[in-house]
């Protein structure tokens, strides 16, 4: 059977003040009237029911986590005790899953990207359990076709092709997985055609994943098959905190994807965007004739390329601004160039270095 | 006797969302600790006491102002039921002082102007004084040398040197008033060195002024005296509305000013401003290296020449701005270029267009 395991962990500093430690990127309705988190388990409607999905976050945002996601059931919900990366994450759902169903088949996703139309998403993973149906050692990863050289994205080199059906994405072995390439690296990937973006999106038997860990990261798995143990117990907490705290945080992609020998990519045939900024959340969005994007109540005097985000209940208003960005939260406001919209991370990390912490 | 009239009247709206219709200019703490209007008053102190003091301000805005001037006694609080520009408001005070003392001599001065040091104010006004003691029948004027070439001044033009004492201002005959002019002629006004920019500020005899009006505003003086006839009675408030109501307005300089027979103006030897906008508001204040002023909670990281006007509990983050406006109040927040300040007045106008009341 298939099982959706939601990471949901994620802190999302590119997007304060919108975002906070206590409401990170997931938990916004960035992409429209839904949170990022609300959305990823909306579109797995049909897929997948809510008493198969898990969602993991941190322990920090379980409340608000719960309260987005009324239908998913309380033991679908995994609070993090701190942050490990996506391998301690993925691991632990795997254990966690296979208690019940050894043969599980795990869907494992982001819960902060905008994937669209739900439809293609759901054709897409259909083809990918497929894949993992006809080779169960398999370990399927999607690939986005670039757009432009990224140097924020690892990129999958695709291999040989693989048999797929008529209608189907493109499926091939994976070559090579490459890390976050600088600017001149990127744009080769781009002019060759055969370097996917690394979206995070995995689909494998959860024994498979088990099995590779156990290979490649025997120590990880020893501290989270000590967590499954406890975890109907009455000590699953402390056993959590103590043994997840003991693990050295690393990504799946490192732990076991870079080196293992059965990996298929496929070329995601639905839309994405990971939101890597507020450009990006605009672009989600209806601009004007002046490209400018607005949301929330507000006035606008001449201004291009400008991207405003306010609340109903407080008014911005813009004049004659160029490609600028406007963030208004009832406790913080942010007004940047553009330009440095990179740059917001370096707000978060100045508000840290002089204790704001009512700002984070 | 000296007596003090203070113009309230204001609405200002260069200044939203600072400045509302039912907190204009005047009555915020522009230029320091103190709202505009009380420096105003502070600044005539030893010269006028403030039951010699009047201020004249919009009915609307009489508890704003009682509430900023706990000193200035009921009896010098006057609320104009509708705007009629400055020749009524100086009249009915003329009107109401002359009650009193027959002789006063009033200095009348607007309340929304930076005026530094005080006790230069003081000395000219007490300089404005002895002109008028030695010929009643004159009107003393201020004026600014100017700094550069403005155009939304008046200017007078210097006409022969009258005879001042050691250490007093160079004060001259009026030879004229002339209207805000194009900038090719405020170049030629600046390059003359015998233009002053017109302050505003006016010393003269309650009975001088009285008898320019009857002369040239008859039917303007006639509605006066019937409010100054009703002042102490019952029908105060019925008449003061319906008389008021009933004039033509028109300021001062033009009913007055520009034809009377004798008219001195004094350099004035004190530092003046009559924000004009938020930039005055910050040269006010001390900047940065950057050229940037920060008023409130405040973080920046690599903006030159901004300007941020927030309170004290809702921060404002800027990031890489250059030469823009930002003002936070708990409704509205105003992002601007500061090269288009000037266009805040169309912010304004664009709000009552839509009906948007709640923010004017």
């Amino acid at each position: 059977m298939l099982h959706a395991i939601v990471m949901a962990g994620g802190s999302g500093t590119r997007f304060w003040p919108a975002s906070r430690v206590a409401l990170p990127k997931q938990l916004l309705p960035l992409a429209g009237d839904q949170t990022l988190l609300e959305d990823t388990v909306a579109r797995l409607d049909s897929l997948v029911p809510p008493e198969r999905t898990m969602v993991v976050t941190a322990a920090r945002l379980l409340d608000a986590v719960r309260m987005q996601l009324p239908g998913v059931p309380e033991s679908g919900l995994v609070g993090e005790p701190c942050k490990r990366d996506t391998a301690p994450c993925i691991g632990l759902a795997a254990l966690l899953v296979a208690r019940h169903d050894p043969d599980a088949t795990m869907v494992v996703m982001p819960s902060d990207h905008v994937i669209r139309p739900a439809e293609k998403f759901r054709g897409a993973i259909r083809q990918a359990e497929a894949l993992v149906a006809a080779a169960p050692g398999r370990l399927v990863t999607f690939g986005i076709r670039p757009t432009y050289p990224a140097e924020s994205f690892g990129y999958i080199q695709q291999g040989a092709p693989l048999p797929v059906g008529p209608g189907a994405a493109p499926a091939h072995t994976v070559a090579r997985f490459k890390e976050k390439p600088p600017a001149a690296v990127a744009a080769e990937y781009l002019a060759a055609g055969t370097y996917l973006w690394n979206a995070g999106i995995f689909v494998w038997k959860a024994a498979t994943i088990l099995a590779a860990l156990a290979e490649r990261q025997p120590e990880c798995l020893a501290h989270l098959e000590r967590i499954a143990a406890a975890w109907d117990g009455p000590d699953r907490d402390r056993v959590f905190d103590e043994e997840f705290a003991a693990i050295k945080g690393t990504s799946i992609d490192y732990a076991v994807l870079e080196t293992a020998p059965d990996v298929a990519v496929i070329e995601a045939p639905f839309g994405w965007d990971d939101l890597g900024g507020w450009s990006a959340v605009a672009r989600q969005r209806p601009a004007d004739a002046a490209g400018n994007t607005f949301i929330g109540r507000h006035l606008d005097l001449g201004s291009t390329g400008t991207i405003v985000q306010t609340g109903d209940d407080h008014l911005v208003v813009t004049l004659g601004l160029e490609d600028m960005l406007v963030v208004h939260t009832p406790d913080a406001t942010l007004v940047a160039s553009r330009s440095r919209e990179e740059e917001v991370k370096k707000v978060v990390a100045e508000l840290e270095r002089r204790g704001w912490s009512e700002f984070l």
